[in-house]
């Protein structure tokens, strides 16, 4: 449900309204869209009385929506958000990149990635200090530790870092080292972790479960939402379908209808999609070619040591040269690449 | 990696055996299998070397197997696990029933419930407190208050309870109220909250994630399993395909298979399965048929009217038939009903 | 669409409604259910003038479902529909089984086959003789000669025998041989081989397609039944899903959805569906829990040697014993076993 | 199996080559690459003596590819297939439009098409006169009638046409008609219609099963490559998943994976995969962007009107519209547009 205040409505009757909707247990969310200021109201089976909320000084309307998902949703907020990171900005036509490996494993590979990626003018420099990983005799990550070595090798080159959560108590720590937070594909569904970074102060990139429908994965971002946090990047990393030749199924339809269901900025995972590294380029230039605005690609200084995700990552000249292409072709289709 | 101590091994040849395996880096896990001592080596990639261990005093062997999973695994284990619940045992050729409603809604609800279930004398009553929801719009549970509203009314009818956690951080809580803790589908691969219930000193029921092959189920469990928690009820409920008459497809084949690689006990939820009502009872008989150890029913007193999931839930009448067909087909087929 | 006709109808009245009904360009299918004649009516596009229709002589009603299927449908018809193969009922609460080869590879293992499967007394004998391979390069089956091997084997020991109809010119010939008809999963909406199929006088099992929906397994069969064949055997085999530990996902639910949706027999093949021998014994008795009316199981003389399925299919003596289990189930189960 | 004779090999060295082969009870099928011929061998399970073979005049070598598909290979084959069909070519590196409705519905409304069609200089024109429909009740489409007026539109404006059989009976009649023959999703299993179309002497589009496998897909090709026709053109269609959105999910991937597997040409339907007019657009610059020498795209006088899949066709204007956006994108691209 979403209250409209009128264009000249005071900020009084503006809090006026909100108290009055948390009175009856609702929780609100407010936006601010052009001259008018919009006021969500997540009641959590509530029942608020909409005939009352009218009838309130300086509402202009209550929309009851039939979508399962509202704030996210176009029809809320037609124009699309624009996210800043660091000093450039995701959503707003440009094209992004976030590189880096799987995992951080050393000072010495985080930070040789780090420079790579500096002089290909990455947007965003990622690595995984806690991992999920399927099987519990695997590499889990490097922790705290692996934090704080991808935020030094960011300071180092100058990149902003994103890096993945795993759950609600490692928030704040983590908000204290990387500069967006992400939600992985198994974690789609840990409420308790949307919860959470909803709260936590830093943009988000939230990853499709590899079983979740569009619906699913974008009332995912609405949890989020819901908590406060607007900056929500969606990133389509690929489904699981009975296909073997590739890692999952990267779902390409999934950007324009997410582009057109929803404001916020729509990213691809070609990495994790696919799971080879002779697809990263085909796929990448599809997602752009379908309208995303941002690519997620995995690097690493040397695959084939790598320990996690080796397969699917693009060894530093093969990058460089990838991430050269991808721009010519950015430019050639888009025209305006930052 | 398991090593296998002689039947004649001492304690303290063990406990220098464990010791040493530490002192590289890695984590042990001792099971007592009949006449020898086994212990679980995992290394989370430290490099144990396996020949100075083979060569210390009280060691038998130690077998690096190939399969992902070890300790879940019937090669590991061959002989079935029993777990206790209450005055029950789960896994001992009998059929175990827990039910009750997917959340609990209220006082009179949970109670009400409790007494036709413990009527048709049920193992475990089960009640949502924390619910994982798709929407951050729908009911969410009563929290903490469920909790306590459901061991109340288990207490007052005399059966243990189960109930779902989602996060690490509310486990030590629930293990006040809960005999047996559920981990849903949706967190099936939360790997942090795996390796919380892997120390609740509580049996855990793992439920199989919607997209989860049965390779990844079983390395869910053994997550659990190197933490030391070694009761583990494996429940299948359903996985994620393009069939749309049915809320998810019932992998029956899961059953035997499942129980022919690891010697957990298996239980089957025909209720989320399906989303059927009507289809509880012939998926009910199926899954004995398949060798399932067990059930998970939902039953509310007037499903019209539940919070969630009421189009799945059998309303008490029919509740009772069911569990009376169930136990005399189960008497049929198997001949032994506890 | 169906219109029904009153008791009393006289055959001038049903004759009258029937070639009214076809003027309009609709074909017709009469069915006599209890004391009333049913005519389905397959418009394909053409407009019938309902209201016409209903005040003709000896109508009673005429319906417009908005179920896609109609003719298969329970409401259509709603008691069993019973099949009579040689001595043997198919749908009438007993339990059929089909055995035999997945292809006819030679007359010594034909004849091999079909003896044992005789003295297992199962209810039809199959054997391939035009094999659908995925490749080119596979066996392809003997062809005719295939088709008079069969024959002549369930002539020797006194059995039916069913075979599959890869294209709708050789269904006149397949008739020569066989009792009974099969559509394979690969076939299953091969549109013209069901109109074919619809004409060929004989009863038809029909497999469900790796990728169909039960909406469009019925419909396939609602095909078959327009063309005029009302003896229809409904048959799961698995669908195709992510999991990879069988070969296809049994869905069993299937089994009570369909014969609560459909008055015709349904039948499960445990043997395509998990692609391992060791999950025949439980599928099977899963099927049967589920409702199943008939089962498939592959067996060939030496499994080791086959040239098709050898791995899903059962030798001899561990086929007698199924067999034998598989009855015993039955009986204690249904308690009125043929 | 395939069999390289020496550049400097004579045709009498070739003709026996080929004679044993088939005395060995193997098929064969000749191609001529660069200086060298190549003999593929479809041994059927026919047993071929590779050491007596490699023995014979003007051999240079045998292989035995461990790959389940050969002739469609690239290995087999290196450089790309080049189609010929009317004053175009396909495979060359442009770009071939199919377009058209999905079914011939009268006179007016494909030759309407038709113009507007080859204004926007399309390569073929599409139509279907025997339609693969789900139920019986849909409407089947024109039969020869459709045929002879899809011909005689294509004829009128200059433009080759496309049309699916069904039948292999068929496959001689619409030769008659059509310049290419197109095989259905549903029939991509249908091996006696592919082994029709094999001998047909016109270039085959073959779309992908919803279900089937990127190997099964090659192997569909194979089979129709090994009865002699060379000139087969792979279509994505999109795969059927979980995901409702779209009515299927385009498997994007699978473009550079054909592409690097075979060398076919390789096209994208995104009608048939997103089911939804207004994703044809993005679709079609995706499937570019990842390497597709083809787009199908389907296109209605009045699609509000059409007897089968108006809700994917685009309507007159828009169509012109996205087929100008299509050529810019793939000028801007590719930058050799034919």
């Amino acid at each position: 449900m979403i209250a409209t205040m009128r264009p000249d409505a005071t900020l009084k009757e503006i809090a006026d309204t909100v108290r009055a909707i948390e009175a009856f247990g609702a929780r609100t969310i407010i936006t601010r869209l052009e001259e008018r200021t919009l006021i969500g109201i997540i009641s959590k089976g509530a029942k608020i009385p909409v005939d009352l909320i009218r009838e309130m000084q300086g509402i202009e309307s209550v929309e009851t929506s039939d979508e399962p998902f509202q704030l996210v949703s176009r029809q809320f907020h037609p124009r699309n958000t624009i996210i800043r990171i660091g000093k450039s900005k995701v959503g707003d036509g440009g094209l992004a990149i976030i590189a880096g490996p799987c995992s951080v494993e050393s000072k010495d590979q985080i930070l040789t990635t780090a420079r790579y990626c500096a002089v290909a003018e990455v947007t965003l420099l990622r690595g995984g200090a806690f991992k999920p990983r399927s099987s519990p005799y695997s590499f889990q990550g490097l922790g705290e530790e692996g934090l704080r070595l991808l935020a030094e090798a960011g300071k180092d080159v100058g990149l902003p870092v994103i890096t993945e959560v795993l759950t609600p108590e490692t928030v704040e720590l983590t908000t204290e080292y990387a500069d967006v937070l992400q939600i992985g594909a198994r974690s789609m569904q840990n409420f308790k972790l949307l919860e959470a970074v909803g709260q936590c102060g830093r943009p988000v990139l939230l990853k499709r479960g590899m079983h979740a429908t569009i619906e699913e994965f974008l009332l995912a971002a609405e949890y989020i939402y819901t908590y406060g946090n607007k900056e929500i990047i969606l990133c389509e990393r690929g489904i699981r379908t009975f296909e073997r030749y590739t890692r999952n199924t990267l779902d390409i339809s999934a950007v324009p209808v997410l582009k057109q269901l929803s404001h916020l900025p729509v990213f691809v995972d070609p990495s994790h999609a696919a799971g080879r590294r002779e697809l990263i380029l085909p796929l990448s230039k599809a997602a752009i070619a379908a309208g995303a605005d941002g690519l997620m690609i995995e690097t690493h200084p040397d695959p084939d040591e790598a320990l996690s995700d080796g397969s699917q990552s693009l060894p530093p000249e093969q990058f460089s040269e990838a991430i050269g292409d991808i721009r010519r072709f950015f430019q050639a289709v888009c025209g305006n690449e930052k």
